[in-house]
């Protein structure tokens, strides 16, 4: 019985992990269910035993992608070893490396879908909300740890900075995507982290 | 004969406006020809007397749109009548009022296509990225007289600057689009403007 449920535990895993690397390479509306369900030979009516549509396979992939990378997010935002602005250098650094190793493809999955689907699915736009308001709260306690600590200006309050950090960083990602190259990125932490914020 | 060079010149008009406004509400995916055709009552063969295929369409549709809107651009970042800090407060007030009275939604054409479609289509990628370099030294024009007359800051490369704010700015709308508020953008203007870019 256990053994039963940890495959069937494994097979959704499975079909939340693929989705989610197509949907980031080809978005929402680009990836076909059969398409996920024919890279890991699943029978397509084992599809609706696990999820109850489309949409609602997408807000799960959401949640799975979200819970392993808060958990990253917590440990780079929270790493008490650096100084909080250090702490957002490094977040910079590694979706930099990492856009940079997937040759500026991809991006951002909570990006991506708020750009295709914020006007298509209220449920989706709900999730994505909700995820944007987590990091930002997350960024908020960084840099408000920063004010407090004096290596991060007063200049705004904490939420506003934080709110403003990551969307224009959502925007630098959106433009290295586009012209494929890590340049935007590079000018983003130029003139935020070696400029803006600093105390 | 002229009178019918002029009817299909307006056919083809047409057919890039309502396009451009469907694309602009659903994305290049989610939009079918078919759906764009009926719209406007044209018949089905029709299309590829006039465009080679949706790829083309929607090259079409960005250079029609960017001539419209490169017009009004220029108009407002080569206003003399106001300095060239102001000229950036104008274009964020224009494009905020704009998308305040759609109700958050549509967002900018550029920016949906290059989310959606950098990473599936060179053809239109190579186009976008031509848009995004165009307007870029648009702004850095205007920024740099800025730094010349003295209302903005000489701290980064004006080319710098202009790409910083364009990318920071798609990301505020990007953000209002999912939160359905211009809130982000008011953000953007209080750290930016206020703040940031004056000298």
């Amino acid at each position: 019985m256990s053994t039963k449920l940890a495959t069937k535990q494994d097979t959704r895993t499975a079909l939340l992990e693929v989705g989610m690397d197509m949907m980031l390479e080809k978005g929402y509306t680009n990836t076909g269910i059969q398409e996920v369900l024919s890279a890991l030979q699943v029978p397509k009516g084992s599809f609706y035993h696990y999820f109850d549509s489309k949409e609602n396979f997408v807000v799960e992939i959401i949640r799975h992608f979200e819970k392993e990378y808060s958990t990253q997010l917590r440990a780079t935002l929270q790493n008490s070893a650096r100084t909080p602005l250090e702490r957002l250098r490094d977040y910079c650094a590694e979706s930099k490396q990492k856009l940079e190793c997937q040759n500026c493809r991809k991006g951002c999955l909570i990006g991506n879908l708020s750009q295709e689907m914020a006007d298509q699915s209220e449920v989706l736009r709900h999730e994505l909300v909700g995820v944007m308001r987590s990091r930002c709260n997350m960024f908020s306690a960084c840099i408000e740890e920063g004010q407090k600590f004096g290596d991060i200006t007063k200049s705004h309050s904490a939420i506003d900075l934080a709110q403003f950090f990551l969307s224009a960083w959502s925007g630098a990602v959106m433009a290295a995507k586009t012209i494929k190259s890590i340049e935007p990125l590079q000018n983003f932490e130029t003139i935020i982290l070696n400029d803006m914020l600093k105390a």
